[in-house]
Formats: C-alpha cells, structure tokens, sequence
C-alpha cells in the first residue's frame, strides 16, 4: 500500500500540490483510481480521484477509517550528528519504530550547529508514508540543551551517556506505559555539566547496553526499546 | 581509543601493508607511538611503534589483552536490500550491536543476486574496530535461502517474516543465552513456500513487533532484541 500525506485534507477536495505532483506526474495515477491519504492526526481516507490534476488532484471520499493514537508519547530529543546522512538516517529509523515528538539539540560537543527544519520534515512525512503512520510527530527547531531542559514538561525523561557513574540500564529504568523523553548524545557525549544539570532537574542517567554505539546507532536502540517494553 | 586489526598479528613484528598504511600514512603515527591492534579473536596487543614504516610498520609488545568470547552466537541471515548502502548500513549496525555470523541470502523476491564479500569484510573491519569489538565475525559468502536451511546447525532459529499467521514475537520465543540464527528476508519478504520449508525444518517464525520496518531496520531491530534479552 502507498501513503499520500496531506495534513490539511478531510476526505473530499483537493490534494496539496506537492502531494498532488507526486500522485500524478510520479506515481502516475488518473482519474478514477483509488488512493490513500493521511492526515498524520490518527485518519485514513481512501478516495477515488476524481480529476487527476497534476497540481490540484481532486479526490472523492470513499472511506474514513481512524487509528487508535499510541499508548505512550516517545519523545526523541537528539543531538544531530556530524555526518547529516546518519542523522537524517536516524530520523528515517525512529519514525518507522514509533515516535510522537523530535527535538534535535545542541550541546557543548555538537559538531553541527545548524539544522534545515525543512529538511528533517521531509524526511519524517517520507517515512511516515512509507512505514504507514497515521501520526506525524511533532518537530521542534534546534534548540539549546540547556533550554530543553527548562522547557520540558515530560514526566518521565532519561539521558543516554557513557560516563563511568551510576546509571541503570534503560530496559530497567523505564517503566511500560509511561510517557518518555530520551535525550541522546552527540559523538564525544554530553559533557559532564549536561549530564549533571539534566540529573539535577531528574532526569534518570541510563545505559544502552554493553557495546560503544555511535549517536545515531544509540537514538535508534533506545527508541526500540522503549518500544519492546511496550509490547 | 582506536583499534587495528591484523588477524595474523601475535604481539611482535611487522603489521599488515594495509593497516601498517593506516596507521603511518593516515593517521600519522610516529615511531615511539603506542597504538592497539585486535586479531579479531580475542585479543588485543597494546605495541609501541619501532619503526615507522608505511608498508611493514614494525611494532613491540607492550601489554597483550584478553576478551571473553560472547556468551552467545547470534547469526544473522539477511537477505540483501536492492540498495548496497542500506545493506552495509545495516552490516554496520549489527557489527556495532555484536554478531557472530553473517550470512547473505539469496531468496525468491531477492532483487539484489550478487554481492561482493570483499566489500562487506571492509564494512565489517571497520564498524568492529570503530565500536571496539574483540572478535571478529565469520562472513559467509551469498547462499541460496534454500540451501543456507540444509546446511545451518544452529539449535534455535528464528524466521521474520510478515504473513498474517500464527508466529510469536521474537521477545517471546527467544531464550536468554541460546546461540540462534536469525533469518530477515528482502523487501517483498520471503516467499511462503520459503517460510513454509523454514518452519518444517524447525525454524520458529517470528514477528518483530507492530511496526512495518523496512529489511535493515527489521535486522537491526532483531539483533537488538536478542542483546537485550541477554542483558
């Protein structure tokens, strides 16, 4: 099955351009075919195309169909590694396990100062659409360590690190149901006051496991195991 | 830290042409340096560098380190992505997380026919000296699906796959401390008649949770979950 995201679409009308570009022109459907449109809020609607217009596709309702909202909020906040293909593969493999918001950080050790919201948002609704999602998380701009963890209202919030202290393992830490936020480090770690600073506010320190992972190897792994615990 | 690996090296004398590269021309080393090189079986010899030289870089012992071998084998059996980056990806990733063996399949919706082994060793070296593994995996060549279940003597093996049958979350059916296989098939998954053959020989078919994941998220996700279970 293929996805086709328009967050502004409620069953009858017209597909966004870009949405209506790519079912057209790229994927090639015509009128009266019948295709799937999300609206990343939890609906479903198939439709039949009733105008394939390459840049304004007008679609009749067929069905309607809602999915259940996941039971747990996952809450990844990251700090985007060097290399934007390993980050933006990261982004690709938390969004086909599950999360509900993306908060890309920056920390004492970050090596990329900037980020393209744009960019990042194109590579969420594409794997949204094609791990078939019905929720687009939310994707909060660059922002400050220090601040996130002022602005974070999250219950139950957890920092990956790989300093030598008392820190559980994250499939203890974590208790199933629980709304979480997991903040993971750049390459060369949080740095001690990070780590100290989140611990003071409670966030829990937690390991990963017995192996040196990489940033964007640690985001994935966490995220499925909060997801695992869930199961 | 970083690590050099020589299969053949045994604490004095000369290592690899390739490593001794690295290590003179790349990353600069001097004689009088101290560096670390794995055999890939368990051992890691810490040598301060004699002489220098690019092509035989002449090394004496200085400490020799012994690694317990894991406590579990776990080998993965994965059919490989059309895209090479997505399959080095994911040898990557299940290098970072730890395996003992790894098998590339050749299955009924393969799209990719051929591999090279020689490319998939270079991947594996270098995601085992960057997460710091002692052991050194084997690496099969390609193998027919149907051929690779006469031959594997694994006692517990798993089949993913994602017919709508009756098959046990893999963090069900897997026993902590059991040596197993995991077999993840290609975009297209397996075909039935190949989860069919799995499950007469004793293959335990396997779901991997409620997400649809793409092959390489589908083996990582995998090996995860066993090191989790074994944690």
């Amino acid at each position: 099955m293929e996805l086709f995201f328009d967050p502004g679409f409620n069953g009858n009308g017209i597909l966004s351009e870009n949405e209506s570009k790519h079912c057209v022109n790229v994927l090639r459907h015509k009128t009266g075919d019948t295709i799937t449109v999300s609206d990343g809020k939890g609906y479903y609607y198939t439709c039949t195309i009733i105008n394939a217009h390459h840049k304004r596709c007008e679609l009749k309702l067929v069905e309607k169909k809602h999915f259940k909202a996941p039971d747990f909020k996952l809450h990844l906040a990251v700090v985007p590694t060097k290399s934007i293909d390993r980050f933006e593969w990261l982004i690709e493999k938390a969004m086909e396990l599950g999360i509900t918001e993306l908060t890309p950080l920056l920390s004492h050790h970050s090596e990329r100062k900037k980020i393209r919201t744009d960019r990042i948002e194109r590579v969420v609704v594409a794997a949204m659409k094609q791990s078939l999602k019905a929720y687009m998380p939310i994707i909060n701009e660059l922002t400050p360590f220090d601040r996130f963890l002022k602005q974070n209202k999250c219950d139950d919030n957890f920092i990956a690190h790989c300093y030598d202290t008392d820190k559980k393992p994250l499939k203890i830490a974590y208790q199933a149901g629980q709304d979480c936020t997991l903040c993971i480090g750049p390459e060369g770690d949080f740095s001690e006051k990070e780590v100290y600073d989140a611990i003071q506010l409670g966030y829990h320190p937690v390991s990963l496991g017995t192996s040196r992972l990489r940033t964007e190897t640690a985001g994935v792994v966490a995220c499925h195991t909060i997801h695992l615990l869930n199961e």
